[in-house]
């Protein structure tokens, strides 16, 4: 285990010093953050907007300080003279360090409180408009967002293309070149097997829908988190209105979820599969990385990759099925004793086209993101113009999809992402999907029984993979070098289409 | 309502400025603080101190910064310059200013983190003390801090009685010398007064032991808060292992209490009431102090008194009692609907001298006080030694209270206040009873029916008196002078004692 305080570099500790002081205090900023979702009174939001302010001007200030600079240029300097092991951890601490300086440096801070400000009324407005199902109402702030992202891809030119730093932000070394490949690769295939399953009877998911008791819901998802790996000792699964995960240290991952008696898979189930999957992530990063660089996940899409493998590759397999189904008729004695393990299978994996990414199942998934994408890149290139906006997302939505919104609430201002001005984003969750399923691939190689394994309740090898592939490295890799290491191949869309194929091929008997 | 904004006084501006700032992170402390105490998973403790660690030494920082002195002295200046009025709002935000600032500036940083190392040593020291009922172990640490704090008093020399300064901390402007007057003038007759009792048959609470179901005591709880005013739109009700109330704003205020099925009474209900008093003082501060000097309470005394009143004045009355009991047998069918308003009065007022503080009933919880203030004075004094603290503490008990402890975790090793270095803290319980007592008496004066609205379930008008009187000044006026504004009389002891004969005398036929 690396010990940071030994690196023989005066700049370097004092850098390490000013990123744990950091750290403390973005954890901070974490707790309040959850607190603000999950127990805090509706009138006590005024204040905590406040406090929450000041110690983001804090962090902000206390991480662009000249000074910081210094000591990283300097670190870096000992660190050539020494010549450090460049995959070792002080060598990755300092690239990490180096590339979040660098991002938030290069942006003027004039620049950000003005995003800031815009980003905030853009939401207020974004709310209104999706309540009304008024496009035209949200439009003149997408349009400046759009603007002021163009902006910011100029801070970090040269690049390939302008997307490039956005999507960096949060899938850093990736380019979109290699999305785009990946997606065209993606859409094709996805959009056949979709007709082709349409093509075929429906399968019956009618008994999802049964009331199961809400507090009986907490302890038996509470139970089977337990089961699955999560660490109650060190984390928590509580409420919110949008089921989230956050931590404050490797031994504190905060999950959420939420209840509704009549769509527990559909609600609390398998979004608290997804959030354990980033919380286990979370609960697995090496502890000598605590308060340093390290610390976090390896990106947006890799986080994704680990809260679909749980939720969908194990969460949606026939074996996770066959140990869960019995387990949950005696939790819920009479609910659904009549449902068998190959009917509750198929319910749970029924493929069903529909206008929100949010409720979308695996096969229709990467297309809503991928439409997104094109959108994003359009607007940038001019290629698209913002009044155009929802006319181009229907008529996309109709061809990929077969569905079309009947009004902008249901289609263009369905997510709030781009109101907060995170254009770049949603790509990651797309990767995360192709990811988990390569990550998938090499886990099945690397231990043949893991079927039998998840159909015995028996997830302390899964977990134990994941821990010693992915989750200890923290964000010492970049997202496409650690998935490498782990798999041994590049990233690629077969693993995840040869698992759409085989997986909804037998259910739908195509 | 003061705009603090429109001070014309840079200096004013810089140091509102700068106390906003330091609200804010004050505030984040809390939440982590509240958090620690709530909802954290065990193993989130040591990340958590080193947060909160941080936090603390930028409030410290930014407190004692020469600059915060500068603009102090500066804006003093421009008051004198300007004639502000002295009981003004800007002036006493100032005058609170000045004297935090000198508390914080004259004790030297080396000092302080020396107490800081020493306290959090004593308190593992002395809960282990406790566990093994043997206070040798705890002796050397209490020794120390005992120095330091007679240290820690020349800070502030010159002064009328060593114990001031400590005082002073939690009761601005108290003097020793005042609460031993108060305390002579208490003990004689509250001795006297429980020695009658206890020849006096004793009365039945045997009822209060029955099972109530947790569930249900907590909708019950919150059912009585709101109907009380506790304002749950800002505030919440949580559970930890020690109650207690904590305040991010004025409009998100958390109390917490705990629940055990066969002592609703003694733990969840009136903790909650306790808690709820604490609650709503913080709740009723005017909003124009929020991220001032003034949005505090105004001592520690005065904020138990309001715990108080609420507790035992409006919770323990015959017209409260009428009140809650058909509303109690309601909630808890069965429970108790053979006991009568007379029996459930005399049984949540059953006096008994018992050997631990924070179980002690009305008549005798002073005399805790007591004890601890003289032991404390002896100490600094050198008047005791630390070694003799036992034999003089339970030769006490006996004499005051008529039990003797069978070992020292009965004794003299059961409060953790010595431990984390708070001698000064005590006298403020028994300051804030004989306060609630005189408020209570000028209640009644204002409000000639107060007992039939208590009895009607009414607690409107006396909320509204407390909040304009006491609540809305925060912490703009030192506790003497809003006593005697509230109540038109200086701090004494004769309400209390009043309060004690006439009730205690009817319950127990004197």
């Amino acid at each position: 285990m690396t010990d940071f305080t030994q690196v023989p570099s005066d700049a370097f500790q004092q850098l390490r010093r000013r990123v744990a002081e950091i750290t403390r205090y973005g954890a901070a900023m974490a707790v309040l953050g959850w607190d603000q979702e999950t127990y805090m009174p509706p009138k006590g939001a005024a204040a905590r907007a406040r406090q929450l302010s000041a110690l983001a001007q804090l962090v902000h200030r206390l991480s662009t300080e000249p000074q910081v600079g210094e000591w990283l240029a300097q670190a870096e300097a000992d660190m050539q003279a020494q010549g450090w092991d460049p995959d070792g951890d002080p060598a990755r601490f300092l690239k990490v360090a180096r590339r979040e300086y660098d991002r938030a440096t290069k942006v003027p801070t004039e620049w950000v409180a003005e995003f800031s400000r815009l980003t905030s009324e853009a939401q207020h407005r974004w709310k209104e408009a999706r309540q009304r199902q008024d496009f035209a109402l949200f439009a003149p702030y997408l349009r400046r967002i759009v603007e002021m992202r163009r902006e910011y891809a100029e801070f970090f030119a040269p690049y390939d293309h302008i997307y490039d730093p956005l999507l960096d932000a949060f899938e850093p070394g990736m380019k979109t070149a290699t999305v785009q490949a990946l997606f065209a690769r993606l859409r094709e295939a996805q959009v056949a097997l979709l007709q082709a399953i349409m093509a075929r009877p429906q399968v019956d998911d009618a008994f999802l829908y049964r009331p199961f008791p809400v507090e009986r819901q907490k302890a038996f998802v509470r139970q089977v988190l337990a089961a699955m790996g999560f660490d109650f000792q060190r984390g928590r699964l509580d409420e919110s209105a949008h089921p989230f995960t956050t931590g404050f240290s490797v031994d504190d991952v905060r999950l959420t979820t939420r209840y509704k008696e009549t769509d527990f898979f559909g609600q609390a189930f398998y979004s608290s599969l997804h959030e354990m999957g980033h919380g286990l992530y979370g609960q697995g990063v090496d502890p000598a990385y605590e308060e340093t660089p390290l610390a976090g996940g390896a990106s947006l899409g890799v986080h994704e990759s680990q809260s679909r493998l749980w939720e969908n590759l194990v969460g949606r397999s026939r074996a996770y099925v066959t140990w869960l189904l019995p387990r949950l008729q005696q939790a819920f004695p009479g609910v659904v004793d009549d449902v068998s393990v190959d009917a509750f299978y198929r319910g749970v994996n029924k493929v069903q086209p529909s206008l929100i990414r949010t409720e979308a199942d695996e096969v229709t998934y990467n297309l809503h993101i991928m439409l997104r994408l094109d959108l994003e890149i359009a607007l940038l290139e001019g290629a698209v113009d913002v009044d155009d906006l929802p006319r181009v997302w229907n008529e996309r939505m109709e061809a990929d999809l077969g569905v079309r919104p009947r009004n902008d609430a249901e289609g263009v201002l369905q997510d709030i992402h781009w109101s907060m001005g995170s254009l770049g984003y949603f790509p990651t969750y797309a990767l995360g999907n192709v990811m988990s399923a390569q990550i998938w691939q090499a886990l099945r190689r690397d231990i043949p029984n893991l079927e039998a394994q998840i159909q015995a309740g028996q997830f302390a090898d899964l977990l134990a993979w994941l821990r010693e592939h992915i989750h200890r490295y923290g964000s010492k890799f970049e997202p496409l070098e650690l998935l490498e290491r782990a798999t041994g191949a590049e990233l690629h869309a077969e693993p995840y289409l040869e698992y759409l194929r085989t997986k909804y091929g037998e259910i739908y008997g195509l």
